[in-house]
């Protein structure tokens, strides 16, 4: 055992990490698309210190893998369907490789007809929902996507639990700097952060969830062994986690997040569910003028005395990873090294 | 004076009050056509119990009308820009009769393309948004949303208001059911509701708004004059806030909730900013059974113990509307009829 404390950390170049995880995805049975997309998703959450869906989220990717569970070499189906429509199914893989699949003739829709939609279906996610959606905003583009998720969300009113914890990720340019992004889950908390909690046996704030009889509790692990997470800000969250349901699965061809079964995957950690994103051309607005008139919304948001915009963490973090290295703890280092059959 | 109690109450029918508010507008300047939008989405509210944006707001629009702050008799200018956008010039005019002059072709767009934007601007939205959305759902397609209003919401983390109540609508087809339909203000509270409290002389639940002084109030007075809301949820409903003021007046070319300058129009109360609609057509996805899967959805929610989904309520005061005519107060109607010159 290491004397060194948990809390010791290493830098590794965004490259290297990204390397990394991509050997230990193929490792483990994925295909080099997969791999690629994975890695760059999961090291740029870790960069940006995104830390519950960084490389905290290998393990879980790993013995999905090794249950069976989610197919690490699936090939997408991308179906063309109208002028704003397209349809993939990611045949029982992974989503981010479904929408690298169909990114290109997604933003080629956009910019023709305005608006184009991307329901993938019959896949699975596991990752930060941001990294999807702000390469749209990089290339002049407004976008939003909802993916649901696994049960764990008590509907505001309910007693039980019903929805998954249904994030909401919106990208849209802004001039003179980085994109505005948020990912916000539809839950009071996200799921990973709660597992954060639990590991660090720290109490959670007030109205997080319940425990396995309902009841209000400030334990993570009360909320992770039988209990529930709420939605965020009572039947208005509720209303939008019911609406992530009804777009990323009634409308895309994708499951609930109450209808599928993994009993027979032990280790099987990934949704498998369905992802909507709706791309817009701001190209086609009055006067073309959306990436300043949103600078001029965020000039004012500073205005009236705001701190610190939604997202506006992650680029610091970014930026500190890119003079620093990205940071993770000696510990998850030498866990990702073993996993890759590296030392 | 009436001896008779504020609470008395009078009983008119659909029709009747429709008819009864399309003379008033007529007769405060509007064109037919913009009286027969306005007078359906104003009694539609008032039908559904939604009294915020029922008659509680007409005396509101006829001081705006007479102010000139706003054009009663505006024709609006659509745009056909491409296979899935279309732009809407209101010229200064209502948002409603705007969506009504494009609303065919949105709906004829959203079934080709899979998926259509109308993006309105240089338009006034002084009411309920549901009534905006739900008629799509009624023709089988997702409708979505967003109107931003008037300053009077503090982002959150900053010091004063900047964002609008900025509400998000939803609908969506339900089989064997009326349309899931939801309307929410992204403030912790509609800016109506916070008025009629203010009559009443109610105070509000904790973290509602703050006073002038930016400290947390529940007297609705003092939210009013020289305070401001909160938005819903903290900082997720923030964030959702600024998405409204993005979609509806950057991506409109609409002006921001904080642009506008209605001092020279004593009486004017119409915010005059942007509108963004998005339609899209499940008959695109995959086995085109969004409506059976959107009553499997409702039927879970059931099943885990949810007594009332969103936007029962106003399905509900509906059918009591339909058996025992619309309910009013007295005095309500009297104001009608006098604003009608009727009496």
């Amino acid at each position: 055992m290491s004397a060194r404390p948990d809390t010791a950390v290493a830098h590794l170049a965004f490259a290297e990490l990204q390397a990394l995880l991509h050997r230990i995805f193929v490792r483990h049975g994925t295909s080099e698309a997969v791999a690629d997309a994975l890695a760059y998703n999961c090291a740029s959450a870790q960069r940006d210190g995104a830390h519950s869906h960084g490389v905290f989220r290998i393990p879980g990717y790993v013995s999905t893998l090794a249950s069976g569970w989610v197919d690490g070499k699936a090939l997408p189906e991308v179906e063309d369907v109208a002028s704003g429509y397209i349809r993939v199914d990611a045949k029982g893989g992974f989503a981010q490789p479904a929408l690298a699949a169909a990114r290109g003739l997604l933003v080629e829709k956009a910019r023709s007809a305005g608006v184009a939609v991307l329901a993938i279906h019959n896949s699975h996610h596991f990752a930060a929902l941001w990294p999807d959606v702000e390469p749209f905003a990089e290339q002049g583009l407004v976008a939003l996507s909802v993916v649901n998720s696994m049960t764990c969300v008590v509907p505001h009113g309910a007693q039980r639990p019903l929805f998954g914890t249904n994030p909401i990720a919106f990208a849209a340019p802004c001039a003179g700097s980085d994109p505005i992004v948020f990912d916000m889950a539809t839950s009071a908390m996200a799921h990973g952060d709660v597992q954060i909690a639990a590991r660090k046996g720290e109490q959670l704030p007030e109205g997080m969830g319940v425990d396995s009889q309902g009841q209000p509790t400030r334990d993570p692990k009360a909320i992770l062994e039988g209990g529930a997470l709420l939605p965020f800000g009572g039947h208005k969250g509720s209303a939008l986690s019911m609406m992530v349901e009804l777009l990323a699965a009634a409308l895309t061809g994708g499951n609930f997040s109450f209808e599928f079964d993994w009993s027979q995957h032990p280790g099987a950690k990934t949704p498998w569910t369905g992802q909507l994103i709706i791309v817009i051309d701001p190209a086609k607005s009055v006067g073309n003028r959306f990436a300043e008139r949103s600078r001029e919304l965020v000039n004012q948001m500073h205005e009236v005395g705001l701190k610190r915009m939604p997202g506006e963490r992650r680029y610091r973090e970014r930026e500190l990873s890119a003079q620093q290295g990205v940071t993770l703890t000696v510990q998850e280092l030498e866990q990702l090294r073993t996993l890759a059959g590296e030392q």
